[in-house]
């Protein structure tokens, strides 16, 4: 293989290579092999063609870099380092330690210039197709002749496992059929995984596989050929019709005695095998962190071109605000992520007296609400909107080449759609949303995660919530969803009790900083009175009916609040004091200060009862050893809605004859 | 489109399309239009080609076919029906009601002659590739020149949305790259999901994507054209090299006023609707059930022909047996999922003075026990076999054209694994089971999911269960998922606290009939005296040291026992009397009498720690009001995993001040 040594460039390429091996061997821990193969391409990228301003990680219009394979990310450190982002040589020679900022993958918010957090394999690499589509919506409505002002492209480092994910699959799909053309995806190709070659499980025709998605695929034979890099990615930026894949052969652990063995991937190399290493790309054998000179120099030249960049953009901005002042500060507000002024004015306002109305369909309601005061809300659903209700009216769907509209339609690819909600959140600029039944919530979940885990601003509409999905059975009933939601730290979930309920939750979706998951119903729930659920529905529980001085009280969410009404109506005639608590979030509730908390569960009043159509697991939280819960540990039962309810125990009869014996036991 | 109503075979093509229309008009719900478009090629699938005993649904040498679009159910219905498994058509009528065998979507179990639960899309594609695989190393361990006793084609109809589903894409993967050439799925290329066309969102090549992935791609013109059909079938089956997708163009909805509309998806037509369906189909229009004579003859054929096929079988596994004493009742065994005689007998026994261990190599090293007298275990990883320790040895590897082996490299595709786990598990013969870290397990809940409602025998290796992963940091460590395992109905979570534990585990996992995941440590723990844990470990709690008389109970699983032990020690110490019990399964222990339960945990004694490195949310069942819970209601951190435990609270002296906090709370 061309090993010009000699040239600045080959210079630069090795010393990102060893960096990156010395952060693993001063941690004895992580993943030399990849940033040894794939340091060349990634440095053509970085160098030729990223334009990114490392003074300024958040500059709206930068190129987005995803590492999506994230286990490489000594790899990234030493890029964000060296290019002059604020990630010191200190904290690389930390590499996962406690506290530093070089963790074992990289995570979102806490490193400059980290794009996502990846190394779940699969979600980087849709995460940048809902980049690219932020991008594209954005520049459809915003750039007008001359004025292009969001104009970048979505580049990522992808791996062989990376392709072997199904969520990658569903996202080549998606960005495939809509031609997202300004995703450039460099694939890794090093023929090597943990349990050895690929040739052992992976033997597809990738390449005939991107194209078949509609992907332009190039070749580069030999991954550490600058020019051969150089050449594929300006062939790839030309046509912006398709996305593209650049598949680089490399060798794993290249120049390394490990080279092209599954042992690269992720152990460190170990003391005798690094100094060959160094040995063989001619750097002291004996240091660490060896920085040539005019390597860093070269590298930190992407300071001032970047600075210049950056101020080429904010000229255009200025022009853009000259010409279209309107449409310039609300560009401005977007990519601030600032919510107009009003932005929830036109959310409606549910009158009992119109009958009832299932959640979701209020939450369609609201939505068209929302979308008339906010023009960058985008969205939809894995093929479910009819269902969900996701579709905003009037305002146009994305389509092939026509990014402009609101309505994304993202096909039964459910994990996909996660994980390009949570590129789009990434991306900023646009207030974006997904929505699926709830049982398929587990077919994102790994997304979810990831969401919560970068307080990422995500929200997922989750419709269908309990077994009142009737007919469609037990594989479409949700049962242990809302607790392993609620289990998955910082993801709010909401799941509200009525339509006005489900308005207070819109509200809090958008406002709050982090992922929010609404669970709503399928079946029509009777609406309660805008007055008694305003007071409290933001804060995640509160009385909603009932006595000041109660003997019991009855805990619900969702769709058994207006159970546990009626049950707390019939336990009163039957003279027990009784209050009813809704509580659509526990996460909002637990956050709200003791005595409000205390107001609304007093904590001498022990006798409490749990209704929720969902496992009865984690309750004991709120009920206590003295309380008990009607909850769900089976399986539900295909049949109408009402009927699954009925014989599964949910009924005023059950929730008043536990509640006495609950009384009766205590005596 | 071609119509000849004349021939019996369409007589019944139209039977098959009506009763399933009638089920949905009666239950007022459900999905006609699959019946509708699809039932020209399933039907003659099932009448040219399956090989099936609809008297005897558990032969073992059956062909599979599976429902993928398990929306479609109602075809399924009436086929089972018409060949004459014991689903009666009173069944039908009740399509989707309490307590009929005719649920919304198909659940294997409780259906004669469903072979797989479906309806969560792509999870019967994967089912099906699980099937073949069984299906191939039976038959490639078992079969003898001239003696073929294994040797069934696997089947399925697949629908848009499952092609567009990740774990689709994985399966076929991996199916390709095998060459397991005894699958033919029927692709019902409708071209219409629920939001409209498939145009909306999924124009890839499919044919070229699967073409890509090695498979032979088949084309029928029109789905109704029957010949076609058949010619197709007859040359899928004759390339076994290859899996086949025959790709029939059809019209969802056929021959109803809602054809290649996308309402006939998952609308009943309605009244009207249906008549002037029937009308088109020479169908008396106010008829309901109606079933010609000549056509349900024409299909209960498959009952002669059934019992025929088996009783062929029967006869060659006799020869078989004759000439093959030994493997003949091996496979006898298999083939009745018993175990034989002395299958435990290999297990080791750990012994502390051999030093500390990871429970994930205590497993690996329970699995070559196993292996010894397990001659059908067969299993992998996704992709992190040395890091899980899932390799049998000497047990030789599966790969392209050849099955014997019992390794599997399911790639870095979690989600089939646990689809095609449960294929195997669903075909029966063989002891299969599936590996990854736990994070992952998020990556195959829906599997895991399905796992639990057909209540499988398949089971997880969910290593590096916890923080103590360490330096891969917050994407790796686990800290829900414990919790969210637990949560799933009838899927039994086992977290053993040392390698003597993992070995009672693995002797559960193999003796449950329902799916088990065992969730193990990547570091070393102190190794436990045999004889403490013989006793209770397979009780899922048991009391593991300290006092008759408790004034405090320490409660833990897997890692953290250790902990709670020196914990307990220190609080003896100081004069408390403290009890430590070990639960590594909530499940197994719920399932226990009330009087062991309470001998572990006395109810009087209501001063209780429980310490698990995972979320808190639910612990409060077992530690009830009084007590408390360490637990992790955080995301981890990257760094050294004892550093990570000591830094997020799991330290004796930070267990031993909330004890003491506890004792002195109560005063």
């Amino acid at each position: 293989m061309a090993q010009d040594r000699s040239s600045l460039d080959q210079l630069c390429v090795n010393t990102l290579r060893l960096l990156s091996v010395d952060q693993v061997e001063a941690a004895r821990s992580g993943h030399p092999g990849l940033p040894l193969g794939a340091a060349a391409p990634v440095y053509v990228l970085w160098t030729r063609f990223l334009r990114h301003n490392p003074a300024n990680p958040a500059w709206p219009d930068r190129d987005r870099f995803i590492l999506s394979a994230g286990h490489g990310s000594a790899l990234l450190y030493s890029l964000l380092h060296l290019t002059g982002y604020d990630l010191s040589l200190e904290e690389l020679k930390n590499f996962r330690q406690w506290g530093s900022k070089t963790p074992g993958h990289p995570e979102h918010g806490l490193i400059p210039g980290v794009e996502a957090t990846t190394g779940p394999l699969g979600q980087g690499f849709a995460n940048g197709v809902g980049m690219a589509l932020a991008e594209a919506f954005l520049a459809e409505n915003y750039n007008r002749p001359g004025l292009k002002v969001i104009d970048h492209y979505t580049y990522a480092l992808v791996s062989d496992g990376d392709l072997m994910e199904g969520v990658t699959s569903e996202a080549a799909s998606l960005a495939g059929h809509l031609g997202l053309g300004k995703i450039i995806y460099l694939y890794d190709d090093n023929q090597i995984s943990i349990e050895g070659s690929t040739g052992l499980t992976f033997t597809e025709n990738v390449a005939a596989r991107f194209e078949a998605y509609g992907w332009q695929v190039l070749r580069v034979q030999e991954a550490n050929d600058l020019a051969a890099v150089e050449k594929a990615l300006a062939q790839a930026r030309e046509d912006q019709t398709r996305p593209s894949l650049v598949i680089t052969r490399s060798h794993i652990g290249f120049g390394s005695p490990r080279q092209d063995d599954a042992k690269a991937h992720g152990e460190p190399l170990g003391p005798e095998n690094t100094r060959a290493t160094k040995e063989f790309f001619g750097f002291p054998p004996e240091e660490s962190f060896h920085l040539p000179e005019e390597a860093l120099e070269r590298f930190r030249r992407s300071l001032a071109q970047g600075r210049k960049q950056e101020e080429d953009w904010l000229s255009r901005m200025e022009a853009y605000r000259a010409q279209y002042p309107e449409l310039g500060a609300r560009l401005k507000d977007h990519l601030a992520g600032r919510l107009p002024q009003g932005w929830d004015q036109e959310i409606p306002v549910f009158d009992p007296k119109d009958g009832p109305l299932a959640t979701r369909a209020a939450s369609g309601k609201v939505l068209q609400g929302l979308a008339k005061r906010l023009d960058n809300l985008i969205g939809g659903s894995a093929d479910l909107a009819p269902s969900n209700k996701t579709f905003l009216e009037g305002r146009g769907t994305i389509a092939r080449h026509s990014f402009g509209g609101s309505n994304i339609h993202f096909g039964v690819r459910e994990h996909a759609m996660g994980a390009v909600v949570n590129g789009m959140a990434l991306h900023g600029g646009v207030i974006p949303y997904g929505g699926t039944f709830l049982i398929f919530s587990d077919y994102l979940r790994p997304a979810l995660r990831l969401a919560a885990l970068s307080k990422l601003p995500a929200r997922f509409v989750f419709t269908h919530d309990s077994i009142g999905v009737g007919e469609d059975g037990p594989t479409h009933q949700p049962v242990e969803q809302l607790m392993s939601l609620r289990a998955i730290p910082d993801l709010t979930l909401i799941r509200p009790a009525d339509a006005n309920e489900t308005a207070a939750a819109w509200r809090t979706a958008l406002a709050h900083p982090g992922p929010v998951a609404l669970a709503l119903t399928r079946q029509k729930l009777p609406v309660l009175e805008p007055v008694a659920v305003a007071g409290g529905a933001s804060r995640g529980a509160y009385v909603l009916a009932g006595s000041e001085d109660p003997e019991l009280i009855l805990i619900a969410t969702g769709s058994e609040v207006s159970l546990a009404l009626k049950a707390g109506e019939e336990l009163e005639r039957k003279g027990l004091r009784t209050r009813v608590v809704s509580m659509p979030s526990w996460e909002i509730f637990s956050q709200q200060d003791q005595a409000y908390r205390d107001q609304v569960l007093p904590p001498e009043r022990k006798l409490r009862l749990a209704v929720e159509a969902g496992t009865s697991l984690g309750w004991e939280r709120w009920v206590g050893s003295e309380g008990a819960v009607i909850g769900l540990d089976r399986f539900g039962a295909s049949a109408p809605g009402g009927r699954v309810f009925q014989e599964l125990g949910f009924t005023v009869e059950k929730v008043v004859a536990r509640a006495l014996e609950l009384v009766e036991r205590r005596g």
